[in-house]
């Protein structure tokens, strides 16, 4: 239900802080919560209770450690939550040109169209929409993610043979277009004024190949993961002598925060598949097809 | 009154720090922050004169969390504030964008047109303001919010088929423009120096239309929600014992802080709507109807 | 005498640290710093010599609240930091287009032009240059700077009918190219080529208009005001138990930073205007019009 | 084999936590850290065993500085990490572009090209793909990195001689389309319409020479490295009496943290290398050669 | 011999760490290093053999006021860093445009000439990077950098009736283009062709001016530069209690780090001087004749 619902109200507070879905990242993050609060438990029992170190003792003072390195895992993860949120952010924006690219297109082609080629008309009214679902169907297969990987894939039998659907209808088009042009119904001026719709189309399609077949460099993605882990790992040994069993939900919240940043940027860094996040690509291509056929009927 | 003030002095600090408008963030978080600061004077009271907790104990220590994760929460809400920025500004320069346009295209065809065709100067003349203020209509709509939404809306009745009416100003625009270009009014060079205009109309709508539709991802919204939500709660357990009754202002202020830049935040990341801080679309399509009416005639 | 340079060397410290000219920050602020001394050397009074409160007072721990917010006001600043110089760079970057593209239509005119069409030449070597002027007297006006203000302006007197002269002088020029063209002086491919010129000079101008008439949003202007004072005024209240009288040169400091990045901000974010930092925007066009000059003569 | 690996999940945790790679900047490190661990030992032993310094010596607060320091150390990081992902980025971007354009022409060319023409599309159809893997071996070329240094390269022998391969390819495509113009097998306006493709070639190549031989100034880098070594060369005087032993997995792990954020920018940001991170050119040229074959048949 | 050296290993840290350079940071600011030192050790003197003041002393605290506005000194000058590294960052591109564009140029017209008309070709091969090193004398020389200062400058004779060689050099290859056209030696379309080209030398050339003569707004420049004076003068207050004489060296690294962010950000942020971070200008050129006389001859 969750899942269908992209449009949010962002005033609600309400629901935003009691309202936990599943997609949430605390649903995500249960087990591990569990897990770190139990060790946290285990280690205020043995620094507080079993070994009953005092108040003075080196262990208190580990938390200088965290408090120097708060401002580097803090800018990481915004460093992180900035290139993530503009994969998304850049990935909308070229679904936006796709709306205003098949749009402009069909007003210009309804414009210089003879009024009696009703031909070319149902052709282009089938074609432009085509373009938009191509594109997304192109975007979730397991192919289009995988495209630059150097490893064989045996487990996607036509991995290399795969017709580049996307590619075959911006062709049509452009035949089509061709076409109009030698037979004179258009005019080389008019071919002019069309360059710019026709080659946005395959533009478009690059950019979103791009953003779904390339995260962020490797290293980047597993030194943060490390860091967030030594860090939440050794944060009760600090903690236990201050603050007793209070470090338990401190160091599971501290470790929630962090790693919460994360899973969301892993979510949003890939803007194309089907999680709520994530773009309503099959609402818009309907759009492009209503607003296609209003205007070119 | 406020609401029709968009050009402020931003030199006047007096205004600025002393006068308390109904749009303020403090009016909407005044029943919250009467909320906090109730709740803060139970916690000390508890803390301080119930359980008597001497200053030794765990609980003070409390703050520990809140000064490692002060980073975290500030730049996460410095996140927020440039991405609703941005949106706003780029809003800003859309409209700026259309004022350009429009302005453009009505002294190329003062230029271009015949000073004997009237009738097609007074087209334009109507017709270029149309655009800007069809837009306007058009942004403030339910529907054009909702766009993407995949739930069905009952409460809307013709949610899908509500005819596009920028579209069809612009559609009206281009017709014209070819029309002429048939007749041999204006050529064919002519005909190209137009085109960049002729695109820009739809272009600015779609890009209007993607600020309007896509608020930032849920996940960011309520997390950050639920982030300041947790950080004020368990803020007076650790103040109580150093602060004592200071502890409700200073958990009150620093609410205030927290929450205030997420209300500005959703506020400007919609710049077409109707608050204090939006865009007077009203008043730059104005001053477009003035422009264009000065240049063709 | 300061007013008028532009030109500093960046590597100069000591003129930087010792010289305290008419537009530093500091004068401005002077009155309100005398005020916040005198304010924290009453708070310092009544604590530590009146109500003698000792060292373990819950005032003392009130710098809590000012360490934890310390993150986010910095943040803060730099955001207005960053969005002011991005304004006032984007300014920069304008003239310095108006300056290329007037050179560019210059160069492309004497080339295009017939070597005996002296009128021409003539026409264009006066009225290029005349663009860059009329735009400075432009974005000088009162009235440029209201212009998207909601409120009637009864104190200018011709505010909604004042001409609009940078679109005068666009208008002319571009009627005399057309005019050359339907001449058969230029070609039609001449034509396209000198397309991207004409329309910069009018972009050039809306942009202008778009940084001058918007500051940034009246929310976040107030937000960050009411955030300096208020935490300047309680800062001596927690500082007052440590620092003794050395509170007042403490508080006057912070308060003299914080208060000077958003003065510093104010003045950049419209770069307009006559202040030391705005751009030499009479230098400019005179450069252009010593540029022009020289190519079409 | 781990080299091979471009695509990774980034949801896989356990992975990025627990498995060292060879390419890990934990193996770089290895022999520092062992030495700083070594170095902590001996100023503990130094400090607490041997001179037997008390707990209020002075030396004990020198972690102020490291306090002081922590901010502008994080920051200096996260620009680098910012600027050396950008060019990342930037590479990636390049080489989406390469893509598309090479699609765009090889479509535009399909079109354009008469059918008997099996010649032109042979041409086109090995040439447009040789732009890609001409590009690819240019960039791994120690000349091309070297390309701007000043010193003489005895060890290069003809290191000003070396023909610039992508240059020649692109040299031939040019003059094959403009042949195909003369002859009047492809009108002037579909030249117009191919020049956008023609132009982009070399544009790409020379933005990926630009990052490849233009490492950030020498000054940044420096300072950078030297910063790091006297943070992490002075923590222990200050840790040793607070922590103890403790002393050394701390010094160690926070040399880890700010050593790798530098090795991993200096590993990104020529990403025209043969690291893991590194762009998989090889595959992508493939891609494009697949591509271009799919059309152009 | 440094100055020489454009190119560096940025993974060589030895290098970086022990080698100190004529050109390095550390030479300029040795003399107040030397003076901070000797300062920082009269006021430990002072106060703690000379006062005796005691470890409680109200002095002790002024530490929290350089605690509290570490971040704000942090953020700006990693504002000012950023803002240095993007003009560098600008003008390397521009530079690197300067390359594509005379090669594309180069591209263009050997294919475009007839293969007979050898004047032309050898006009072109000897223009093009005339462009070049025009250029960069232009940018070198002082009356370029005091463009638009207010102030007169006697010290400079022609200031005035400097005639703008690159704007001469770009004149006489459009004039040389249009030529080309007007007897038909080169169509309408290919005129079109070559506009892009004959645009970008001027833009080039007036971004590179831009950079040249506006330094950041000496509101920012002043403050800064004070801001790091007056916090590092203050530090020994606080620190001497806390460190006795480690005060000396603490203070001493502190103004290090923060006197060589600026130092190093006034030096990129005009790359067009001759000090070692500065582009390659030269070096740059000479690419640029190798690359267009191999093309074409």
């Amino acid at each position: 239900m969750i899942a269908s619902m992209f449009y949010y109200n962002p005033k609600d507070w309400i629901l935003a802080i009691f309202r936990i879905t599943k997609s949430e990242t605390i649903m995500t993050l249960a087990p591990t919560l569990i897990f770190i609060s139990l060790y946290s438990w285990g280690i205020v029992y043995l620094e507080v209770y079993y070994l009953k170190l005092s108040e003075n003792s080196y262990a208190k003072d580990i938390t200088i450690m965290h408090s120097l390195l708060g401002f580097a895992i803090s800018m990481l993860l915004v460093f992180r939550t900035n290139t993530a949120y503009d994969r998304w952010w850049e990935g909308r924006k070229l679904w936006g040109s796709l709306v205003n690219n098949s749009r402009n297109l069909a007003i210009k082609l309804k414009v210089f169209l003879p009024a009696e080629d009703q031909g070319s008309r149902t052709f282009f009214r089938q074609v432009i929409p085509l373009y938009a679902s191509a594109l997304h169907k192109h975007l979730q297969k397991e192919s289009t993610k995988l495209q630059l990987d150097e490893k064989p894939h045996p487990e996607l039998p036509d991995f290399d043979n795969n017709p580049h659907v996307p590619n075959k209808v911006a062709e049509s088009m452009i035949f089509k277009i061709n076409d109009l042009y030698k037979n004179k119904i258009i005019s080389g001026d008019q071919l002019i004024v069309l360059n710019d719709e026709m080659r946005s189309f395959t533009e478009i399609c690059g950019a979103c190949e791009r953003i779904k077949n390339t995260p962020i460099p490797f290293s980047y993605s597993a030194f943060i993961k490390k860091f967030i882990f030594i860090y939440a790992v050794t944060l009760p040994f600090g903690l236990a002598l201050s603050l007793g069993y209070f470090t338990i939900p401190v160091t599971a919240f501290i470790f929630y925060v962090l790693a919460s940043l994360e899973l969301i940027a892993e979510e949003i860094e890939d803007p194309f598949g089907t999680d709520i996040n994530d773009l309503p690509m099959e609402k818009i291509a309907d759009n492009i097809k209503r607003n296609v056929k209003d205007i070119l009927t």
